[in-house]
């Protein structure tokens, strides 16, 4: 029997499944914990990898899904800030050696887009935007039915744009940056911000309210906590139609926790959206769809990318 | 013998030139205005065509560069706003069928991205970032050997992303748009309100003083005017960074008459760019140079683009 094989790293757990040659449905999955003591994290991925090897089959592909910066064609983990010693690691060699198949590398939000476009919200399209809003907000492209990489590999970084001079820190270090107002802990900044000035909202019982927290009290008619999701709708509507103007895909997808909250965000992301492109020709046809595959996005991406390069 | 016919349509002047199948010397060119009395562009267009075909040859493909909105699958153009009457044309079937030999169309600073990848200074990349500074900000960009369109053509608006929440008007109708702040009239509107606001300058002598008046100044060692080609190029630097982030090319060019400046104007640009970047990774490799093909890029891209889809 013939089957890939695809992992999806991240800070806190290691996914690996094991596909057949067609469809979705992994004939095995396991997920272990990134981080344990005396153990570096390549290590842990290659023994899970080789724990779920089916017996008697035949691997035609490998493929991985890590965060942080990597160049794909150089096979080489440039650094993944949240997995320890990931920094410069020839990750492709190194399970190449162990398993003697192909190999391949993928930033992990850019291969989210990749999934939801070979099995997802974005199936037929040929110009493809997906973005993923959570703690922070990353990003991948398809255009002309290829993924967007860029020459090493570090496209796609969606989150990473200015869209307030000289506004808040972003996790990058630089300012005002996209995922810094409107991503999960930029909400609750401002959310607190406006409780330190006095706003009223059922928040000012939570010390530190978290975005699940904002969600829900959003849900339950709060209006600071809606205005919180309008506000990062806006921000995001304004970057989408500078995103329209630079790639005029023809499906945006947006995924991620923060996505979770629907028309709470979709509807001031759409007004935001409609008041800043400079032609409605670019929303002609535009479908604004939420990601289709969930916690699974990452590694069906990995999927894709497997079986593409195999 | 077989030649291929390109032609660049501006807002003043229509170019059209004859080339053979290799080679970027035409064997015969003209330019004629855009606008005539009682005749329509398309016409004058197609009659300049007519004359400059050689007789006894055989045409293999005609390409038109065309400002403006223009979907080049459907080979419509849809909104080209300096030429009269260029609203929702098909103009490759109108030459077509007049013709009789396969018609592309492209946007005029998408195909100088093409001219300068295929012929000039972006040679043997395969992610390029092509701007071009003059009246407007423009471009184009290649992505993995191939012109970066989008759905429906209306892709590269390079000059419209927001740098500056609620700034200066822009030409589309937007506020606080790379073109508005930081290309030819950005510039001399600032210049104007710094003598306006009492700023000693060589250049307070001049009525109106325009982006070439504003060049002499700098190059005479006007600090107003060295201050003013400072400032769109540090613009330029911080949107360049998000480019980069969103595209990583590994080559940025810089066309059009602003950029001519040189020094002046890439200097503080790079200095931006440094400071700007989320990675030095960025930056890895990365060429930034002037372009190298002058007022002949949109001919000779559509001379790229003819030849391709021919």
């Amino acid at each position: 029997m013939d089957t890939y094989i695809a992992a999806d790293v991240g800070g806190t757990q290691i996914r690996v499944a094991v596909f057949p040659a067609e469809g979705t449905q992994p004939i095995v999955h396991k997920k272990i914990a990134t981080k344990a003591r005396g153990e570096k994290a390549e290590d842990r991925l290659a023994g899970l990898i080789a724990e779920l090897i089916l017996p008697g089959s035949r691997v035609r592909g490998i493929a991985v899904a890590a965060p942080g910066f990597l160049d794909p064609k150089a096979g080489l983990i440039i650094s993944a800030v949240n997995v320890p010693g990931w920094k410069m690691l020839p990750l492709r060699q190194i399970l190449q050696d162990r398993f003697q198949v192909p190999v391949a590398l993928g930033n992990d939000a850019n291969l989210a887009a990749l999934g939801e476009w070979k099995y997802g919200a974005a199936q037929g399209h040929h110009h493809v935007l997906y973005l993923t809003i959570s703690t922070g907000i990353g990003g991948g492209a398809i255009i002309h039915d290829q993924l967007l990489e860029g020459s090493r590999g570090l496209a796609g970084e969606f989150g990473h744009i200015v869209v307030e001079p000289g506004g808040p820190l972003c996790a990058c270090g630089q300012r005002g940056h996209l995922e810094a107002v409107a991503a999960g802990p930029g909400m609750a900044k401002w959310v607190a911000q406006q409780i330190a000035e006095g706003a009223a909202s059922s928040l000012t019982s939570i010390q530190n309210p978290s975005g699940k927290d904002i969600y829900r009290a959003a849900v339950a008619g709060d209006a600071l906590a809606i205005a919180a999701f309008a506000r990062s709708g806006r921000y995001i509507g304004h970057a989408v139609a500078d995103f329209l103007h630079l790639f005029n895909p023809s499906i945006i997808i947006l995924g991620g926790g923060v996505s979770m909250a629907g028309p709470l965000l979709f509807e001031p992301l759409k007004t935001a959206l409609r008041e800043a492109v400079i032609s409605p020709e670019y929303l002609n046809g535009l479908e604004i769809l939420p990601a289709a595959l969930g916690d699974d996005c990452g590694l069906l991406g990995a999927l894709a990318l497997a079986r593409a390069q195999a």
